[in-house]
């Protein structure tokens, strides 16, 4: 699918020299416009100063710019790190002649080391200058930490005979767990919304999508999904109650599902995508905790890796996660065949089978507890020696 | 520390064909008069065969006969396993010619596959055969699954004048999580020890050690603790009430932490041992929640094995773990060194120090909250590439 871009959305990203290899590590959007803003962050109790900056800043009405660093994360860096934050705010208010109300900030990379202020404020002309459509690849490219690709994309719509167009990007393959990670999300959207209707799509699109994976189980103490939506599209405004809200809501449930894909693709060492899918279960807090042990469970992420139809595994992880399992209602798939059913596990020539089905790059699990009507499912990727591999030397 | 045997416990070790690779992999211990027994389970809502019928075993009197295998754990077995475990209870009943009461039973190894009846029931003859002191050794071998090594010990005692013994040895060394493990502990004692007090032993002990190691983060179906008292030693009984019962209890406590050391220096893959003390919490479940948190985190299990100090995971994990959590109180160490103090994390020159204090073989991290005076420690181990390789390939 080509990407579109939203009206009124430039872009751009640059090296400032956070990064150390001298990749971009600071990206920033800017709407020509003043545009409506909703934000969604990590419920790790230890906030990042940019995730705090930005919960406040959110409060204070239309937003101009997004202003993101990749590299450092500026979390638990105290008092010192929210100083940092605000004279970076005020440098880049002066520089782009916006209100410091009208910018919003975010930072990905290692805890704990302060941002160097004056690198991030040397780059106010060069990102100025380089503003433009053709810099969203750049932005895309600045956020990114252990990514090994860059991932984004874009829905268009027609609400009341206007092309709408929504478009987003994100960062993020470790530290991924429920309520967000090391994830970065900003979306940008020329549509007429109302606030109250861009805060419900964000968090209902929200709570489908990026609260429903996992890579590690980690959650991070930046997670930041941004949405700004400038209007330009000039549609009739979208409102809780109009028609037009489904569809706008469509688009970006759409859209966030096809990048939480793309982010448990590219899962620090990922060589799987699985699929697990809980249902039978009493209530869907159950069915979300059942499914989320065992898309954190190592042993059954190893054995995806391996390739191996370990059921076995998986009836442990189940019983381990909720104290009203039974194996003799209990019934799990990968993939489409049945592995266990009530008690019994299959022989090894249909083992074989599955094991085959097992070779390709995305994999369903599938329980059903026989225990209820209520379920839950949640994305992960296998566990592999490159998730060692990149998490004994990332440095700290 | 030379190992020593209590009085009238006989033990031996057979090949019975579960694994295929013609290692030992069924164990017995005999003893020579009825013993008091107590046992520990898993709190998995999906146990395996052997756990309950021994559970039921439990409530019925004294014991003579521990046999367990290794292999197969019989494990989602359904109505099948128990059948299969009640037919070897009998035919051991009259080889051994004791009452079908007397015998506990347990087992590791893959889960769903059902046990070879007639392979177990012909070693009968051997087994008793070699039951020999000299057979505790092949006993400990029998049980090993991915273990690397051997893994006992014991304790000499003397209660009012008699020299009492106790010896234990464990398997486990994957699936490890509070609340026990593929894990099974077998623990075999002359102590003349009422019901009521090696019950109340077991469960204190088991308590400080078994419960607070993780491996992995995964609970087993078949975790399985016994002890077995045969009172040869001829000591006055030991009571609840009784001094001695502290002497014993401090031997219980004592072997039992050594053996849960062993066992997670042993741990799949694990080149590093992590002794995680969490201090400062409002209350001891905040604590060990965050204990758990921080010894299962992939993350940080990886930054240890790659020694790297990366202070930055450990607070966004502790402020992932607790929701009062506040970095301006927070205080971490690793080794002697601090490396995080209410909000400041150390400079790379202190950082270079504590490196190198990473290149030991065991590895303390400390926590203090600074918000409340309970505490909670639990020891795990790193998480490396041989993690990986056992886990993948180990078979379904």
């Amino acid at each position: 699918m080509a990407l579109s871009l939203p009206k009124g959305f430039l872009y751009a990203g640059a090296v400032s020299g956070i990064k150390t290899d001298g990749k971009k590590d600071l990206a920033i959007i800017y709407s020509e416009v003043p545009a409506r803003a909703a934000g969604m962050f990590t419920t790790n109790a230890i906030k990042a100063a940019p995730v705090v900056v930005s919960m406040n800043q959110l409060k204070k009405g239309e937003k101009r710019i997004i202003l993101a660093n990749s590299g450092i994360a500026n979390a638990a860096t105290g008092k010192d790190g929210i100083k940092d934050v605000n004279e970076i705010i005020n440098a880049y208010t002066k520089g782009f002649s916006v209100k410091s109300d009208e910018i919003l900030v975010a930072s990905t990379g290692v805890i704990g080391r302060r941002l160097p202020v004056a690198k991030i404020v040397a780059q106010i002309a060069a990102l100025k200058n380089d503003l433009s459509r053709q810099g969203f690849m750049d932005a895309v490219r600045a956020i990114m930490t252990t990514d090994t690709v860059p991932k984004y994309g874009s829905r268009r719509l027609k609400i009341g005979g206007k092309e709408v167009i929504l478009t987003g990007f994100v960062k993020g393959s470790g530290m991924i767990q429920p309520h967000m990670a090391t994830m970065l999300a900003f979306f940008t959207t020329d549509a007429n919304i109302s606030a109250g209707a861009l805060k419900k799509v964000m968090s209902n699109a929200t709570g489908m999508s990026f609260n429903r994976i996992t890579i590690d189980g980690e959650m991070s103490t930046n997670d930041t999904v941004f949405i700004l939506a400038n209007g330009l599209a000039q549609n009739e405004s979208i409102t809780e109650d109009s028609k037009s809200y489904q569809l706008f809501e469509q688009a970006m449930m759409d859209l966030s599902k096809e990048l939480i894909e793309k982010m448990v693709k590219d899962g620090e060492g990922a060589s799987k995508v699985i699929e697990v899918n809980v249902a039978g279960a009493k209530t869907e807090e159950d069915a979300r905790k059942i499914a989320f042990k065992l898309a954190n469970s190592p042993l059954i992420k190893t054995a995806f890796f391996g390739e191996d139809p370990n059921w076995g595994r998986i009836v442990a992880t189940v019983g381990a996660a909720c104290g009203y399992a039974n194996e003799s209602t209990l019934k799990i798939w990968i993939g489409k065949q049945a592995v266990f059913n009530c008690g019994k596990g299959i022989d090894n020539d249909a083992l074989l089978k599955v094991r085959n089905s097992m070779k390709n790059r995305t994999i369903q699990l599938t329980i059903d507890l026989g225990a209820g009507t209520r379920g839950f499912n949640v994305m992960t990727c296998d566990l592999t020696y490159d998730y060692i591999r990149i998490n004994s030397t990332y440095t700290s």
